[in-house]
């Protein structure tokens, strides 16, 4: 095996194309110069054409963890109630934020194995007097998805706002965040948006912005008041990552080219051909056909089959790096991210790769079943 | 004038060695992997000898100001009393972020032209009960640098902790933290540490992990548990900037390679060499030659000379880029900046772009002359 030859399916970070990694060798600019401002107002732009919004965007040098930290804490007063779609482990984290930023968190649990129920939703908020909806749009930890278009309409007609975690899914999956009424949209460097981790973004709707400006929880790296006000130099109040910000240029320039509807119709593809595949390997998935992710798959492990020592076979025979569970999945299942820079046949690869691996642990697999059914769904979209 | 050709002399971000940038085009790897793990224990051992600390040390996604929040937020409970050495628009920002913490913080106010007065420290530390004392070590607005041994002795003897943001030092001033008894240093990564914006640093003391585990500010991004907890395993928290870290690992093994002597002599000899330079010009510096930065030099506009007319001519007719002032120094003074990857050949080539740009806007200055002084200095410690 060629040592340097590694193939990256985990749901973030994600492969980064050579036009991106070019661009992140520019010489460094100071982050005050007209330079600097005509790079992030183009930044700027172009993601919010991404995103579908006439809101305001920021681009922000944390993780995506930090950009859920910057949505609660600008918008929840200590107090504030707050309903958390629990739907998988990083719902877990958004709820976790709430209740770091003083929040009354109401947890409203779905089942891991699905998406989250829209009527349950409704009643829910009936009853309460929630001053915010955290949902996961794109749960990474089960690769299902759930339909904002829909909440957005429930939680637009309440006070409530609506706080989306798009971190695995924007890029990859469309959002049109205006027109679904999302008041603030999350997302990191390192997923559909084909760049190495340390950029997140944040929307904010005029709705949220009121709220901001009635918020008490004192955050200074994470305000976004702060971020508004030197917004409309071009600039950020905090010394941001510059390189990253050429790679994110790159990267929005390679999806633009491709165009939206397409790369949406790819990801689409990309999935469907890997769930075709596996289920050919007679393997069974955690998502239903309906809400299955675009960007990321989850597999369950067969009757016998490990599979942490699944993917221990792939990452070491094979450099094919793919993610185990997290939560009460660790142990039961394996996920398949194909997210951002990839293409038919880095899908074919991967179900090969689960193929071989299936044969090395003694699981009756018909070698080169799951790589079949995928080129049969590429095959029938290319008619 | 060749447009690519620019000289970076604003004090951070700072130019980035051939070597730093290579490695930062490695391919991304997943930040639960083991080879991670050995990336950032590299990192950590390397900056912590860095540091000379045998203190807790993380890296962070964020940029400097995130790293004082996290320091504050993880150490200060609303109300606590919190003493503020304000020597310069940065000392401004470090009580500003305490104040956002919920401290009660007490202002001791210094010239800006000048260091803190460790009498006048020693006095209040007897009166107050504080938490902690904030100190900037080197304060890049003004390019005066503080005795943080000499406080670290003061503060030592009270139950206060010393933070320190070393944001514009570490790497080209040397810090010994343990014997200095400094109890959190913040530093971040595009100064000194020759790398691109997007990185920070943070030391813990056993002192302050004591007050960490009774402060009850709430973060989840800064949470110091949360990094103590996944740092044994060789993880962060939150997902890393990986490509950051690659160049990281590369710049401080340009370090060590140098010798810390050697990179501590290199910038103190530019430092010198900076003001030997301006003075032969006849231009006034900032700070007094006791307490002036090896890593930026603060100059005084000449009479009649707008120092931002001048930057601007050298930015625009010879692509060189100094500083301007900052909050009562706006407009009176620029700003060289010398640390990083800077050897004696750019101090030479900062002070011929100054002398031309007075030339340019008629101030009567003998070209060369600035040159020469600082070869002066090269030469003699050369001999």
């Amino acid at each position: 095996m060629v040592k340097d030859k590694q193939y990256l399916y985990i749901p973030g970070p994600t492969p980064v194309p050579p036009a991106v990694v070019t661009a992140m060798t520019k010489p460094v600019i100071g982050h005050r110069s007209s330079d600097f401002s005509d790079l992030y107002r183009g930044v700027v732009a172009k993601l919010k054409a991404l995103y579908q919004t006439e809101n305001d965007l920021f681009v922000l040098t944390n993780s995506g963890t930090g950009a859920m930290e910057m949505a609660l804490a600008n918008t929840i007063n200590p107090g504030d109630k707050v309903l958390s779609l629990i739907t998988g482990f990083f719902a877990e984290r958004f709820a976790r934020i709430a209740a770091a930023c003083g929040a009354e968190v109401e947890r409203l649990e779905f089942s891991w194995e699905g998406p989250i129920d829209l009527e349950q939703v409704e009643a829910k908020l009936r009853e309460g007097d929630y001053k915010a909806v955290l949902v996961t749009h794109n749960e990474t930890s089960t690769g299902i998805v759930n339909d904002i278009a829909g909440l957005g309409k429930l939680v637009a007609k309440t006070d409530a706002l609506l706080l989306v975690d798009a971190v695995s899914s924007l890029g990859g999956i469309e959002i049109k965040t205006d027109e679904y009424q999302l008041d603030m949209v999350v997302t990191s460097s390192q997923k559909a948006l084909m760049l190495p981790p340390g950029l997140a973004a944040i929307s904010v709707s005029p709705k949220a912005w009121e709220r901001v400006e009635k918020c008490e929880n004192p955050r200074v790296y994470f305000s976004l008041a702060d971020y508004r006000k030197t917004g409309t130099k071009g600039h950020t109040p905090w010394t941001p990552a510059v390189t990253l910000l050429y790679g994110l240029d790159a990267a929005l320039d390679l999806i633009h080219e491709e165009g939206l509807p397409q790369v949406f119709a790819r990801h689409e593809r990309l999935g469907r051909a890997v769930r075709a595949g596996m289920r050919s390997l007679g393997l069974k998935l955690v998502a239903p056909e309906e809400c299955a992710s675009p960007t990321v798959t989850s597999v369950w492990a067969p009757d016998g089959i490990d599979p942490d020592q699944l993917r221990k076979i792939m990452r070491e025979e094979m450099g094919v790096s793919m993610a185990g569970g997290k939560g009460s999945l660790a142990g039961r299942i394996f996920r398949f991210g194909h997210m951002g820079y990839v293409g038919e046949f880095d899908v074919i690869t991967g179900l090969a790769a689960v193929e071989m691996a299936l044969a090395r642990l003694g699981y009756p697999v018909q070698l080169g079943a799951g790589v079949a059914a995928a080129q049969k769904v590429f095959l029938a979209d290319k008619e």
